[in-house]
């Protein structure tokens, strides 16, 4: 089972890690101290590699926010502080980028504690945020996941990678209007689709009333599918191990995907499966529990014993290829 | 009193931070929550900007460290836990980076605890570093300074900015060795300390344990002269009130320091005073405590009241320039 160089280094990581008596690199957040009640978490946000490098400060600001926080989600923590390291060129409009991040962080209920400035060719804003567990809640974790667990996906996938897919074919934005790339053969309803895929690109929801949710159930295992469903659901597994039967007639599809999939010649199942940067919580729960209909979630699949992630088609059950983001091998 | 364009957007975020409830960005770290026992510190290094593009990856990773432990040394807080976000090009070797940076934490009782990986032109790597209050301790803040405190420097200043010059002229390191720049006039000796200019910037010590013995005193102040002595005793003058007098004549000179001086064309005092990458701790303490003389440290002068800071030299007393780093103006 390959899971790509990022993995791979991310096991030999671990390993030197645990040789050393440290091993916390298992899940989206990091808990502190070891006990918690306190989790942190990294992302990047540089230009050209996670948004067009024309975008709007304002933009970026709030990306780098909710794509952090979709990390927080995942492990059932409410968000508490921030701390930003930004480096741009001095034409970058850092007022419009600050007082952005600072808005979204009041609607998300975050402190912006502190940070570094720096200058540098190209914009890049790294986030750490620091969550708290839920009142009288429990860490979710990647490893606890049991065989006969129903798998289950907090929104629908793969229009975030569609979006992805327009922008490097020269959609923009400018302001909340979206402007296709020229010589795309979509019928009005799926323009209408195809520009709400950038929006939803740029801008994804993270789930961290979802999240605070699982957080106060007595087990649950997520995973925050930002670098594909696929890939994201082995590592699920993986922590948890257990194996996993996903349907693909299950998978949530918003309406004129596949049109729209087909107008940017990919193929729609590779999309859903890795596509990516859907920041939507991939989780798993015992099965007599449901999430609450609020949270728009779908069922997926289960878990089972062994080792083995296979995907149940119309025509047959295949193994579930490892597809998905390596920020260490697709992105260069 | 212009501070430069990095304090001034600094100010602005306060101001902007303060009329949502917030307020955390007046010390090298910040407290967490309100209350403690955590304090966090992020730092940028960025190859090109913070230290040179070809420099080794166990260099980079050192200093990084390094860096951020610095800040958490003027918070009297002992270190605990790293988080790694690194963007690099697919030809660094991440393996020599992570093998040095976990030495490197494992030496300073870190654990490198979660991370995030990205694809980038050009190596960056932020460390958000995560301290404890020492036991039966106290935190050390850039606004605990009194009028008739006793100022101190934690170690001899000017050096690592000199190290820096050199490099950006040619100097390199390989191994231990460093080649100095071609047609520098120096006697040998001379070039014995220009040497370790260039060991002294590439790799900084971090005062660790000065900060811990600081914040187990009763009353202390504190601040990483990272940016430069002038510069950075005037944010510790503003955050305390209060103003200061300092002495030339006082100030810790390595010997030979001039003569370098003189080579590379710089001004001595400009050197010590705003040259900057010093990371040693300059602080405050009341009239009649002293640190211990194995620390190194040297008095410096005092804490005045007003706002004033002033340089006493031979030949008269003089308003102390802002001299030093702003990552917002001069780093272009």
């Amino acid at each position: 089972m390959d899971l790509g160089s990022e993995d791979r280094l991310h096991t030999w990581l671990r390993k030197q890690l645990s040789d050393q008596g440290f091993d916390r690199l298992g899940d989206d957040g990091a808990i502190l101290p070891p006990t918690g009640p306190w989790t942190v978490t990294v992302d990047h946000q540089i230009a050209g590699v996670h948004f067009p490098s024309d975008l709007d400060p304002a933009r970026i600001a709030r990306r780098s926010l909710a794509v952090n926080l979709s990390d927080l989600a995942a492990m059932g923590a409410k968000p508490r502080f921030a701390f930003l390291a930004l480096s741009c060129p001095s034409t970058f409009d850092s007022r419009r980028f600050f007082s952005a991040l600072m808005t979204a962080c009041k609607r998300y209920g975050v402190e912006l504690a502190g940070g570094d400035l720096a200058r540098s060719c190209h914009v890049a804003a790294v986030l750490t945020v620091v969550g708290q567990r839920a009142p009288r809640g429990r860490w979710v974790r990647r490893s606890s996941g049991r065989v006969g667990d129903r798998l289950w996906l907090g929104g629908p996938v793969g229009l975030a990678s569609l979006g992805q897919q327009l922008l490097e074919r020269g959609a923009s934005i400018v302001g909340r209007r979206v402007s296709l790339p020229p010589g795309l053969a979509l019928t009005e309803a799926s323009q209408k689709l195809a520009r709400r895929t950038v929006r939803i690109h740029l801008l994804p929801e993270p789930q961290i009333n979802l999240g605070v949710w699982l957080g106060r159930r007595r087990r649950a295992a997520a995973i925050d599918i930002s670098d594909g469903l696929a890939m994201d659901l082995h590592r699920l597994c993986r922590e948890s191990q257990v194996g996993a039967e996903i349907s693909a007639s299950q998978l949530p599809v918003a309406r004129r995907f596949e049109e729209l999939c087909r107008a940017l010649e990919l193929d729609p199942l590779q999309v859903l499966l890795g596509g990516g940067e859907d920041y939507v919580l991939l989780f798993a729960l015992p099965p007599r529990l449901r999430p609450p209909a609020t949270y728009g979630c779908s069922p997926l699949g289960r878990l089972v014993d062994g080792r083995r992630l296979s995907l149940i088609r119309n025509d047959g059950t295949q193994p579930l290829p490892v597809l998905g983001w390596d920020h260490f091998r697709t992105r260069d």
